[in-house]
Parts: C-alpha cells; structure tokens; sequence
C-alpha cells in the first residue's frame, strides 16, 4: 500500500481542492455523505496503524518497566477546569461547548487532567505518584504539515509531595533512552537544561521580573535567529549589558563536564544560579550512574521551554539524522502542579512523546515504513466445500497460539492467494481434498514462495 | 483502597449532595477549582485501572489471535456523517459542536465510523475487512446507574464485498467464547436467534411491513412482561390471530437441536422464514466444528436486537450467575453496511462489548477486584545516601526483564514500607550500608513478610 497508507488531510485548502477534482466522480454519489475524515485529523489503514500502535505498546512497554502505573482520565473535562491552567494561544485551540447546563472543552494536553487527578484524589493516591497516560487530546490549531487537530500523547510523570527527589530528574531520561532505543528510529540526543541557571542569570543582571518573557524568546532562537532574539530583548527593556551576559551565556558550548566548568567559572554569585548549576550537574552524575551512555544526552543552554510552570531540570530530544523533525520528546520539573485545584504542594517531573506528530515525520523521512495489514501469522485457505477440517486447523493452531485467519469466501484459487498477497500474511495452509485425503497440507511461505508439504500437527512447528 | 478505587458519579443529584456537605470544608479552598469528574464519566484509581487495562489487553489479545487489524478513527467526526446513521434517542444525545464552519459531533457508536472508513477506503482495503476497534464513545444520556456518558467500546466485525460466508456468523460468537472465557468472569451463554425467523413468520402472518416495530416492541419482553408487549402488537394494529403466532414462536424454548426441530414442525413455508432456520442450523453447525461446548451457547427465539439493520444472525451474551448485568457482548449480521456512503454493497457481522459498564457492574457483583496500585514488582529502598548502589541494582533488575520502582524520597524506614504496603508491590530490596559492605541484599516478600538475603546477582531469581 506504500505511502498511501498514511492519510491526512494536511489542510482545508487542499482538502476543497481535491473535493473539487472529484465532482464529476463524485455526481454518482452525490445523495451519499462525504467519508473523508476532517482536516487535521489523522487517519491510517492496518499496514500503519499496526506499525503505529506496535510503537504504542513498546512506549508503554518501557513506562511500565519503569513503575509508572497507567491513569485514563475523560476526554471531556469541565471548561473551568482547563481554561485554569491554559492562556494564550492554546485557550482559543480549545474545542468548547455546551452539554445541558454544563460548559465543557476536550483536554488539550493530558497535564492538566493529571493535575486535576492528583488534586481529587490526593489523599487516596501513594505519594510520590507515578503514572502514565496514553491517550488522545484536541487543539483546534489551523492544521498544517505535522500539525493535528487530534493526537495522542503519551506522557509519564512523577509526582511528589511537598518535596521530590532529583534522582527522579535523572530517572525521566532514562526512560526516555529505553523507550528511543527500543523504538528503533536511529540516533538521538536527549538535550537537557535547568531553567535556575537563566532566572539566575536574569536575577543577577537586575531583569529577574522579565524572565517568562526572556526565556519565551529565547526558546525561538533556533528558528528565528540571534539576531531577532536581541531586538525582541531590546524591545522587552533589557540593556546592552543584560543582553550581552544572555548570549556569553548562550554561547557556552562543549561536552556536558566543559560546559558545567564553564558555568561555574562566569562566577555568578546568585543563588539560584548556582542552585541551577549543582542540580544540573547531580542529575548528570545520576544518569551516568543509571548506565546512560554520554553520546545520548547533551547540555543545551538554550532550551527553556516556553511554558511557564518548568522551575529545574527541562528536556528535549532530537534525532542527530533528522535535526528537521524538531523536539520529538520534552519536558522538564515544576514547582507545582495543581495550585489552581488544590493547597497542597505537588511538584513533579515528566516528559511527554506527541506520537501522532512524530509517526507521521518518521514516515515521511522513511524511518518508519508500512508493514502487512494484518497481525495473523497464516491464512488457511479452504479448497473444499466441507469447512470442518480447515475449522479444525484454525482451532488448532490458535490454541497453539498462533493468530490465524481463515479464508471463507467461495472463489477461484488466484483470487485467495491475491487477498493474501494484499493482507501480506506470512504464511498460507491450503485444505484440499488432497490434502485431505493424504493428510498432507500444504504450507506456503508468502515471503520466499517455497511450498512444503506437511501432516496436521507439524503445520505449527513448519510456520514458527 | 476497596471500594473507594471505583469513583464513578451516579447522578447529579449526588453529586450536588456531596458538594453541599462539602460547604464547611470547602470554604478554605473557595478560589480553588473543583476537581470532581462530571457525572456520567468514570475515573479510576491505579488499582482498578491496572485491572480495566488488563481486561482491555485480554480482549485485544483474542481479537488478535482471530486475525483482526486495528483501526483507529477520529473521536470528532462531521456531524453529517454521525446524523447520517442515527435516529430516535441515540441522535438526541450526541455531542454537537462547531468549530469554525465545521459542525463536529463526537461518535456515539464505533460501527458508524466503521462504515465511514469502509466507504473511504474501500479500494485500498482487501475484503473481507476484518478489523477491530477498541476506544472511547460519547452519549449524553440522562447519568444514571451503569449508564455512561463516555464508555469504552470493544469491536470486532468482518465486512464482505457484495457477500459474505455465513462461517463468519459462527468464528464471531466463538471470539466472544475464547474472550469471556480468558476473562474468568464465570459461566457465561452467549443466546442466538436470526432475524428472519421473526421477518418470515411476520410476513407469513400478512404483517410484514410492521417488522422493525414488531421486533423493537418483542426487544422488550424480558423487561416488561408479555402482557405488555402483547397490547403494544395490539395497537401496532395487530390481528389477535398474527399475536397468537408470535407468540406460539416466542413460547418454543429446549435444545439447541429440539428449537430447530420445532421451527421446522411450524410448517411456516414462507421463504425468509425457511432460510432463517437453515442459516441458524449451519452456524449452529459451525460454532461446534469450532469447538464450542454446548454450554456455552442457546437459541432465544425472543432476542430481537432494537436496532434497524440487523438482518440474519444475532447474538447477546449474559452471565449465568449474574443474569441482572443483561447482555455484556451483543451484535449481529447485516446486509449493507454504508449504505449511506457509498454504492458498494457491503455485508457483515460483528460484536460490540461496552467494557466500561461491564466493569463497573462485574465490580459491583463481587466478580472483579482492585489490585496492586503498581505495575513494579519490586520496589527498591534506599537506607544510604549515596544512590549508586541502588541505580545500579535497579538498572541491572530492569535489564532483566522485571518491572521496577526507587523509592528516592528521605523519609524514616517506617514511612518507606507503608509506601510499599499502599502501592502493594510484591517484593521490597533494601539497600543499606550493611548490605552494600556485606553484598548481601535483603529481598522482602511482601504477602508474607519474609525476609531472605542473596547477592546482588540472586536478587533476580529470589524474586522471579
């Protein structure tokens, strides 16, 4: 099926267009219902949505090797309830509306959901909590390439009560590692920062109040350039001076240890900033002490993830093939989680995979390919009328364990075995009345060709 | 956690109580947001999510096993395209909202975006399309007990191109037979009838055109009594004569076999009437060739299914001890399956199993029961400072294979094991100074309080 496998409706303009082509095809038809799925949305057929959902279970596969216990909150939450935690442009991607007397939104991310979670049932959960959560979310964004309107994320986070320990910063990334390694999709580098290190910086340069705008635009400096970050600071009222210590800071390159001396030798005497710097530095020792191979993270001074709630340790992850693709994993450490819903201090550390997103990219660059679209292992294929022995057969070898499908339809032999080339199953089991008769069934490897002729109870050790 | 672990609100009504004696404790928070979930929408505790995935993971391992492909649709569908296949009540408690031009309704049902997807792709698929779908639905109905506004739906059907082998109607109930029976729920029957014994007796009766209202009125008869559904035929219009034959067809009750015998004793000629008693005899036929016991399935002439588009086979599942849950997997065969998409003529059958209601009413009932809090099987407890000993030994037991937690807060021992004790891990390593100088771990069986000391390299074994 090849790259047609991957449907999405990539934007309301080219949807209208291909609408358009399709009138005269279409005037058959035209008391039916359109079928295609709504922009921005994605859509896959077995050969992918196999694939897709095989990198589904190893992410959770990993998370729960890990510890982390799975969570599934509703889709639909109180609007009150997400529009507390959301500002900007995200509040107006909310898909909003009313229910009866009830003002309801789709979750747009699964951390307010878990904030709300842990406030509701903070006194039946074990402290600190780790959970984990699989699960679609909605942003009514203008959809454009790599963007959904609907998309899974797969998130863990660990949440602690008055205090967290910051081995579990180090533990995050290790999770991370494992869940990249297995799934297979080529080098990558967890980039780590600690967002004390600017606030810092800022507080020692006398713009301490500034810093949510400061490190909002410092997180664009990869797509708009040094130059446009300077005159946005400018314009924000940072002088000359302020903005120079930001970029001699910025520009702190090196392996993880250079660049931890270097910090250490700009002798900035705040606080925080050296709080940023020893944290920094332990959570490195950490993941060293955690197996983590130093090729797969890095320390990225420049990352400070817009959203305003990280207070520590932030992460992002990039494929060193396919710089392109962008963050493919982030997150980082906050203070608190659910002050909108609850006294209690609740700080936490996670990370979230938008995998809908990723898929999608990996795809494109070919990392990822369509497989078969089906998950049985043989198709049996009756040549006879009578269905008692090939139901026999599939009894058989699913008790075995094997996923079987049996072919029921009547026609001719090319047009079954042009199913099972279709389906790509590995292997077919005629049933003829020869096979019958001499008890001998034919087994055919789809991939090589080779036909083998064996009695009933080998047809299992013949496929596996 | 007992009981506590299932937080489900019943009604609004309860739920407003609940707030209101929550007055005088609230008042400390009142600039908090409230955290409850809406009415009509489940939220687990860990305890009882680890069970409800376990149950989604066996049911998905069946469908597998069966040769099923996954899919995966849009929660947001056009609301033209829901509206389209709906009407009466269900259309009624459809979520609708816009966004942009778009009028978007979430899906009520995972067959109406089955027949979606079939008319979409229906080039690009092989028929027969096998497919499974398990995800969430929304119906805004009145929240009352057991009834959900958002519910997971567990899907398997086969669709055929223009027909479809009848050996189908009999490999369905045989994966409802291998679900429930993995499941360990208890005795279960899954009932069969076929639609066009009721169609070919009404036609024989000269009511045939009173079919859809017949058989919804006949749905009824086990919670309303006969003498009801008998005065609701009266006022459809009804002959006495056409009531009495409907109901000398409802009455015949035995044997699988002894049923067949006595609808062929009928001497009913009509020929819609004729091909339902052979269509019933041959996937009656198949279901034993597949293996079925006898027990575990029965002919119930009374079972109608409401819905329109059933056409041949149906089928409901009810627990023998537990016949107050009603039917806990139900489905059937049908002609056309998109009619309202696409010209195709598209055949098939299936079943739906609603698992969040199941569970919910199986948990009620005594028959399941909350965990473990955790996935770990182990939890390692640090009494040491230095946390390299202990990342090493979590690092080497995940490499093994088990699944495992760090206990990394700074708490007394005491405050430790009561951790572990809540999540209800089943084995504890504690990691000391003497253990660390000694290099023999202390590995605590948690149900039985046993403590064994082994080298690093034993914990594995000791606890696996």
């Amino acid at each position: 099926m090849g790259n047609n496998a991957l449907i999405i409706m990539e934007s309301p303009k080219q949807q209208y267009n291909s609408q358009t082509q399709e009138t005269d095809t279409m005037a058959q038809n035209e008391d039916k219902v359109p079928t295609r799925v709504l922009p921005g949305f994605m859509e896959l057929l077995p050969a992918d949505q196999i694939v897709f959902n095989g990198m589904l279970d190893t992410i959770r596969g990993v998370y729960e090797q890990y510890g982390f216990a799975p969570i599934d909150t509703p889709v639909i939450e109180r609007a009150d309830v997400l529009l507390a935690k959301v500002g900007g442009e995200t509040a107006k991607q909310i898909y909003r509306f009313t229910k009866g007397d009830n003002e309801l939104a789709l979750r747009f991310d699964l951390t307010v959901p878990l904030a709300r979670y842990v406030a509701e049932h903070v006194n039946e959960l074990a402290l600190p909590f780790r959970r984990y959560h699989i699960g679609k979310v909605y942003r009514g964004e203008s959809p454009q390439k790599g963007r959904y309107r609907e998309f899974y994320q797969c998130d863990i986070d660990i949440i602690g009560n008055e205090s967290l320990s910051l081995i579990n910063d180090a533990e995050i990334p290790r999770v991370v590692y494992d869940v990249f390694t297995r799934l297979g999709i080529g080098s990558f580098v967890i980039r780590l920062n600690n967002r004390k290190l600017i606030t810092g910086l800022l507080n020692s340069a006398g713009v301490g109040e500034l810093a949510v705008e400061v490190m909002r635009t410092i997180d664009k400096i990869d797509k708009v350039g040094e130059e446009e970050v300077r005159q946005s600071l400018t314009s924000l009222g940072l002088t000359e001076s302020a903005i120079q210590k930001i970029f001699n800071f910025l520009s702190i390159k090196g392996s993880v240890d250079e660049i931890i001396e270097r910090l250490r030798l700009l002798g900035i005497e705040d606080a925080t900033f050296q709080l940023g710097i020893s944290e920094l530095s332990e959570v490195i020792k950490c993941m060293r002490a955690l197996g983590m191979p130093d090729s797969s993270f890095a320390v990225d001074l420049s990352i400070a993830r817009g959203l305003d709630y990280y207070t520590g340790t932030v992460y992002e992850t990039v494929l060193v093939d396919h710089p392109g693709v962008g963050s493919i994993c982030s997150g980082g450490r906050f203070d608190n989680l659910a002050e909108k819903y609850t006294d209690r201090k609740l700080p936490g550390v996670g990370i979230s995979i938008g995998l809908t997103r990723l898929f999608s990219q990996l795809k494109e660059v070919g990392i990822v390919k369509s497989g078969a679209s089906t998950l049985a292992k043989v198709l049996i294929v009756p040549l006879v009328e009578n269905s008692s022995v090939p139901l026999e057969i599939a009894t058989m070898l699913r008790s075995q364990g094997l996923s079987v499908e049996v072919y029921w339809e009547e026609s001719k032999m090319k047009k079954k075995m042009a199913y099972a080339d279709k389906i790509g199953v590995p292997y077919v089991v005629l049933v003829g009345e020869d096979e019958i008769s001499s008890g001998m069934f034919v087994v055919k490897n789809m991939a090589t060709r080779q036909q083998t002729k064996v009695p009933k109870d080998q047809i299992f050790s013949e496929i596996s």
